[in-house]
């Protein structure tokens, strides 16, 4: 009995609670302002992090030199004048002082500019205050760095824009893909989509619109939407045109239009290069992005290079005036695991770190868009040759999906992947919906994907240790162990469907749940052995058993849906309380005012498992 | 543009088709018959494989020896007829010859027994057909060792029972928990739960029931069931009594009686010791198995160590009768994150490695239970702690979760960590269904369960790197490159739901889908480009579109409750080709008899987005 263990502790402490039992992260310890910033151990054979970062990919005309402690005891400024002065000279939150020579008369535009000026924005301050583990500094210097970015156009701020910041620094983020199709969808109906994704998690979304009045649905919802908005513009380039028509003009109107409207972020495929079709060609699925597939046909047809390529100085100069970001596309990223990891995918991948130097140098934001299919095995590989590629560029990536043979199950095999991609690296997860490879997602779709997806960036958030990632975790854990289930509810990510399904069961808010049942519920047991009784926490405890509310609207729905009970049943367990705690039809009340002792919720879970179970085969399943 | 990149292959080679652009799993090379068998690579700090077997802790009247080259050539028996010799000599398929010599007269009646003697049951045969990168002698040779158990009660072999295997050596299995409630169910409908969590890929079931009649509902579901069957032996045992009377008369007949019965594996919470449960005081959720729970109680009413714990030999002697599995519970298993890799749970664990070692000195076959909730940054240590304390006995996880704020959306989180459980090590998953916490699952949770599971085992098992594991995943890539939709359900997990997801939208099947519409497909454009088109592979490909065949009627309920379509809209799906293609009412035809035209194709679909996208938000999303 005499074991030894040792904990693979690498410091990254514990991002919940103080007063827990678990060891805390297992994850490197949090190193901000380097490139492993909140990042996992590397398995063997990984790929080390890029000693560049966009420091080393100043414009041309960019003077800068690291001082010495004597020489750096200048006074830092502040001030954003810098017409007035050809010099800046101030200390990073590592300690390390610069003094940064823009060219005479240079004037920040670019989130990227300000940070690489030692300037300390209202929206990086605001990005502090929503990321409590960061500084306003500290999210300057990421920035600096090209670690994180900020998708903030100058003319979206000037709307309900709530800046937030992209990077392995920050929490993980989640994009939400909307958009109106050719022939349906009106732009308030667009507006309705963008509430309903914001409110399951998304922190980003993308404007996929390839129907409709696209001009004004883009407008609407960028004047709409309190997050950054991105958009692939070559989809409004080729409407009505054929692909093989597009030429430089066109890229510019529309990029420039966009740009105007205040778009945040823009997808671009510019990596997809000529040299790459062939390794295509050996592919299962070939090309499965449709920005990538339009432009090499486009390379195709004129047996010449991606014209994004060719142009991309031009396209960042335009991007810069509007500090537009780049979320630089991965037109061959895997369409199945049996392309993953190819070599059509990784030299795009280097193409893609050669255009995060060249956008650097145009002082433009940079991310980076990522696989796809990858199978887990390769995710981590993958998640790590970008970070050295593309030099700590935050990379945005879609999925991966695990496996291909779930349709219809896509928004969980695919977050399976997200969650190790950004435990290893990925910054932002575009989420997959239940209907990928089906068809078009419906609004519950959107609701399944963005909740899949918070999961997978929440559980990576605690997994990296980033501090007080899981405190919400702990409070219900407290009131679990309390059978506290008001409290229980209210810390769920969605209480209308953790309370519907609690209520289908066993309308009686008892110290147990129909699950096991009175004699059979662990936590009850736990609690009677006085010596190490849980739900110890004070804070968590409630009165004796309460009946439950009357059902919201919402609930009832999830209810229905669910197809479990009749509608007789639902109507009952939306009105049956409404008198005697206040809850008016179709509302919730706010608390309890009738309370049942254990016995009668005893006797009412067995009423209600009988009444339920008949012909309705409940009971599959007790853990 | 000279970058190197090197792949990290450790050489586990391509799990799926050759003809594939991906290098292959980056897992460990396939050492069955080793500890590593499959496996991931390690983490730095993670503890190494034991290097002790089952071998190593044989009966204590057992001998073994290992021969050399020249002793060798003794040719190998396979007569079960052991009465009549006191040895054994047989080369495994590593090569290493051993001379086996159990007492006179020995008779081996469990697998593991059998193993050591170097006979190959029809059990193990027929697990090695199932496991088609298995060779029988492989199959024994895991199960000698220790890692591998084929949970087969003699009794249950007299019915239905396929049997199959658990261990890492063999594919990941997942269990699904049935079982009847206090007041509800009866036998019919356990049965029919037993036939549906097996249509939706259970390898095991156990029957957790607490309410009926327990011995009749056990042993109908033993009869009917072609999957193993596990049981918590402890429920039985204190039904209508106290857990304070429990003792080992009762202990010792109700273990007899199952085992009887043919229940292939025993959960026996005999790792919660009297000196664990200070440890327990410290947690926020403190014990959440219920047999940890009433054990616990049990030791501090009496002031005794665990019963279970104290009279291990002798319940070994009843498994082996009968050859039950152990699945040796975790009664300490974490029930919140915060509570994860504790004391208490590791405590545990390194007594259940210790009842491991007894439970073979008997020749009783062993798996061991683990967490539960689990960040998942501490995933792989706990798989491989579990596999140095326990010496590669099959570890068989519940989860674990990796996030606790997502109630109803648990068969999620926990997938997420089964995942990662199944790639670092353990052998077979059991689910959790999106009621977990809140209450029995009904039928749809079982199914949400069983999927979620089934696709946590089968990513774990491609990125292992198990050969022929992501076969289906490339035909069904070739199938969608092909944008061959029949195919594409027929390679489905679910058929059902893909197609119920797809004929939503657009119920012609065409050359592109309603998630992108004709113009914005991807795979349409890559098969326009003939230097590298798509879907190449000629048994992919079909005709031209097609008119899809009427919905069956279990699309039409899956339809149904994603409450999308109004009922008039599905039954205009159900019945729109029944004559066209042959489909009677209700069945659905098994090939298409009319073409559709490109142009009408696209025209159908534009009808159908519209007459969908009327007030019913369509279209939310676009990839």
């Amino acid at each position: 009995m005499n074991h030894l263990y040792q904990l693979p502790l690498n410091g990254a402490g514990n991002p919940g609670q103080s007063n827990v039992t678990t060891p805390g992260s297992f994850a490197n310890k949090n190193r901000v302002g380097t490139p492993w910033t909140f990042s996992s151990p590397d398995t063997p054979g990984m790929p080390a992090p890029s000693d560049k970062t966009a420091w080393d990919f100043l414009p041309d005309d960019w003077e800068v030199e690291i001082l010495s402690d004597e020489d750096s005891h200048v006074e830092s400024s502040s001030s954003p004048c810098l017409a007035c002065q050809n010099s800046r000279v101030f200390t990073d939150s590592n300690g390390i002082t610069r003094r940064v020579m823009p060219p005479v008369g240079f004037k920040p535009i670019t989130q990227l500019e300000h940070a690489r000026l030692g300037i300390i924005t209202d929206q990086m301050i605001r990005v502090a205050e929503r990321e409590g583990h960061l500084t306003p500094a500290q999210v300057r210097d990421e920035i600096a760095a090209g670690r994180m970015v900020i998708p903030a156009n100058i003319n979206h701020l000037q709307w309900k824009l709530d800046p937030m910041a992209i990077g392995r620094a920050s929490k993980t983020k989640i994009n939400a893909n909307l958009g109106a199709s050719p022939v349906s969808s009106d732009i308030n109906e667009e507006l309705e989509k963008v509430d309903w994704a914001v409110k399951f998690g998304a922190d980003t979304l993308m404007d996929l619109s390839t129907g409709g009045d696209l001009n004004a649905t883009r407008s609407a919802i960028v004047k709409h939407a309190s997050t950054p908005v991105g958009t692939v513009p070559i989809y409004s380039m080729i409407i009505g045109k054929k692909i093989e028509d597009l030429d430089w003009p066109i890229i510019e109107a529309e990029l420039h239009n966009q740009a105007r409207q205040g778009v945040d972020y823009f997808t671009i495929h510019a990596g997809v290069l000529k040299e790459h079709l062939p390794f295509v060609r050996k592919r299962l699925i070939g090309i499965v992005s449709r920005g990538g597939s339009l432009l090499a046909k486009w390379m195709i047809h004129h047996n010449k290079q991606n014209p994004m390529y060719t142009h991309w100085e031009k396209i960042c100069d335009i991007l810069r005036q509007y500090d537009v970001t780049f979320s630089i596309g991965d037109g061959l990223r895997p369409g199945g695991l049996a392309d993953a990891t190819d070599q059509a995918q990784l030299a795009e991948l280097v193409t893609l770190g050669e255009l995060t130097e060249r956008a650097w140098k145009r002082g433009v934001q940079v991310m980076i868009e990522g696989p796809g299919h990858v199978p887990l095995d390769q995710i981590e590989y993958n998640m790590k040759l970008q970070r050295t590629l593309c030099h700590g560029a935050p990379f945005y990536v879609l999925g991966p999906l695990v496996t291909d043979i779930f349709p219809g199950y896509d928004h969980i095999t695919s977050c399976i992947g997200a969650t190790n991609a950004a435990y290893h690296g990925a910054s932002m997860l575009c989420y997959v919906t239940p209907k990928e490879h089906l068809g078009l997602p419906k609004k519950d779709d959107v609701k399944q994907g963005c909740i899949a997806y918070k999961i997978a960036a929440h559980a990576a958030d605690i997994a990296l240790g980033i501090p007080g990632s899981r405190e919400r975790d702990d409070e219900l854990t407290k009131a679990r162990a309390a059978l506290n289930w008001e409290r229980h509810f209210e810390l769920s990510f969605d209480p209308d469907t953790a309370r519907a399904y609690h209520d289908e069961d066993l309308d009686v808010d008892t110290d147990f749940c129909a699950m096991c049942g009175h004699d059979w519920c662990s936590v009850r047991i736990s609690k009677e052995i006085l010596e190490f009784f849980s739900g110890k926490d004070e804070d968590s405890q409630r009165g004796k058993p309460v009946k439950s509310a009357a059902l919201t609207p919402e609930q009832q729905e999830i209810l229905a849906k669910r197809g479990v009970l009749s509608p007789d049943e639902i109507h009952k367990l939306a009105n049956k309380t409404k008198k005697a705690v206040g809850a008016d039809d179709g509302d919730k009340a706010s608390c309890h005012s009738d309370y049942v002792d254990p016995d009668t919720a005893k006797k009412k879970q067995e009423e209600k498992l009988v009444t339920i179970g008949v012909g309705l085969k409940t009971n599959e399943s007790v853990i």
